[in-house]
């Protein structure tokens, strides 16, 4: 028997307006779409006995910032990352990251490498991933976000905060046991400016928030009372999903316990699909909200949202060199793939 | 007996006035700068027999574009990619690209892809590597792309083209043939639009180009009678090299041939250097010019270089989310160990 031919479709480049980057969409390139399977290796370390994650090897990790409950029988840790990017022990001097600095690279800015790597031990048990928690129990890693989020909002260095999750070695991580990431940054970094500058201008051309106005159509795979997900219309990655709140709001934090739960089953039901279409691939999630010590606390033109890459390709040259990444996936294909996977209860 | 301990460093987060970016230096979390070895296996497809870009077998691929010499006995040559990201045969309706399109994104843009993408084989035997080639041949390389550069400036569609080179699986490369690759994009895109930006803030603001003005002291790797190579204050990957024209030259079809072969001369030590000290990493480099279709061909702030960035860890959530980089090794450290390996004859 004949396999199908590929479609036969041109290619396209497309702008994303939350994001402001061009892909570029290169269907003759690949397989088909449901051909798409993760070749990568398990995660290496599957080991629970030396893992410092677990429960029982708590004087293994660097200090505790919080636990829930806060009790022996914890369901999830916050704690501080044993080999952080940024250092918390930094004497932050103000005002220096506007200044010029001469030592070695003349016009180019320095800043001290103050701020706070933290890292979400997700469950107390080595082979929960986080897919496996319910619902309510992902809702409380969610919360667990929000709160640190919170406390750090206390420190005025502190410019924007980075949550995200890496899933697999592939994906950069180094332990298995399930876990996440917030790196709080005295800086605001590139892609969030990008994106905040992208979405004004959305705004200032047509008076709306562009998340508010994602026409999903096509590009819907699932729905909840409080959120969509859709594959984004100028997705970078095969496959990528982004879960978006319905309502406008401007900040992550802004997540309420009901709420919470509500994404959680959403997220859940992405990380199922995308382990069932794609072969358990590693992946990556970021969330995408706005920058702390703003003085207008909802801007009507930034909307938070979670973003979820597989990572079933490399990045080469191209990519480094021209910041454009290229899709081999129409997003409108992706999402009709991942709208009818079938689940099992 | 006991290792010396790493030196340690406060981390500290640097903003190139070049790439506009942000990245994290965070030595704590590496071994010391000299221990960076590249674990990546050798390349793939090592069978010179199924080689479509080994000589007698130019019939396996897309057709040529041109060859040098122009003879059965080539030594270089630049052919159609089998696989393009982007066709050559759409038509291009212009201007549509300054429109919107209400099919599925709403206010997202859409521009069909046409554009080319052209492969350069860069030499017949399928055991030579570029770095293997003198510097004369390494020089025809680079005047095969300003060649192909030339001819793609008569398309008026053509807005950019990114010339880069993957080498190694990891680093993108599908097949083992040394080969680097010509894209023209029917976009600026944006890594080269905020290159630009910062580059002519720069300008703006001190009246000079940025690059003319790069403080190599502690940066500087070797240098020529025309170029000099450098570690970048604020590289975004651990011994990330440039090679910089020292007069000031916005495009790289400016190359002359005595040019290309002292370039072709310190691009063969770089890459001779990177092997011998990083282990024969997986490598991509990248050439950063200035878009086609400029009026002012020679931009006063534009100055154009060669990037080249060993693979030796991967991205993760906070990259991807971010749009910055944590490096652990400063590129002060990088220069020196690359200035100082010994590269017998």
């Amino acid at each position: 028997m004949a396999a199908n031919p590929p479609p036969t479709r041109s290619p396209e480049l497309r702008k994303d307006s939350v994001t402001g980057r061009w892909v570029i969409f290169s269907p003759a390139r690949a397989k088909r779409p449901s051909d798409f399977k993760s070749k990568a290796p398990e995660n290496p370390n599957n080991n629970p006995s030396s893992c410092p994650f677990c429960i029982g090897n708590e004087h293994e990790c660097a200090p505790e910032i919080f636990r829930v409950p806060d009790d022996p029988n914890w369901k999830l840790r916050v704690i501080q990352n044993l080999y952080p990017a940024l250092s918390r022990n930094l004497e932050y001097p103000i005002g220096r990251n506007d200044e010029p600095s001469n030592e070695l690279g003349g016009w180019n800015q320095v800043v001290p490498g103050f701020g706070f790597h933290d890292v979400v031990i997700e469950a107390p048990v080595h082979s929960i991933q986080l897919s496996d928690l319910s619902p309510s129990e992902i809702g409380d890693v969610l919360i667990a976000y929000k709160r640190r989020i919170e406390q750090i909002k206390g420190f005025d260095p502190i410019k924007y905060v980075q949550v995200f999750k890496n899933h697999g070695a592939s994906a950069g991580a180094s332990l298995s046991h399930s876990h996440s990431q917030i790196l709080s940054l005295p800086i605001v970094p590139p892609s969030v400016s990008a994106r905040l500058n992208s979405m004004k201008e959305y705004f200032n051309q047509t008076g709306k928030c562009s998340l508010c106005e994602v026409q999903s159509k096509d590009l819907l795979i699932n729905e909840t009372s409080h959120f969509i997900s859709i594959a984004p219309f100028a997705a970078s990655f095969p496959f990528e999903i982004w879960i978006i709140p319905r309502d406008h709001s401007s900040d992550f934090d802004d997540l309420d316990d009901e709420k919470a739960v509500d994404l959680g089953g959403l997220l859940k039901l992405m990380l199922r699909k995308m382990s069932l279409q794609l072969n358990n691939p590693p992946f990556n999630f970021m969330i995408h909200t706005s920058p702390l010590q703003v003085t207008n606390s909802d801007l009507p033109y930034s909307h938070w949202f979670l973003q979820i890459v597989p990572q079933l390709s490399g990045v080469g040259g191209f990519e480094l060199g021209s910041g454009c990444y290229i899709n081999p996936v129409f997003p409108e294909d992706a999402a009709k793939l991942l709208r009818e996977v079938n689940v099992p209860i």
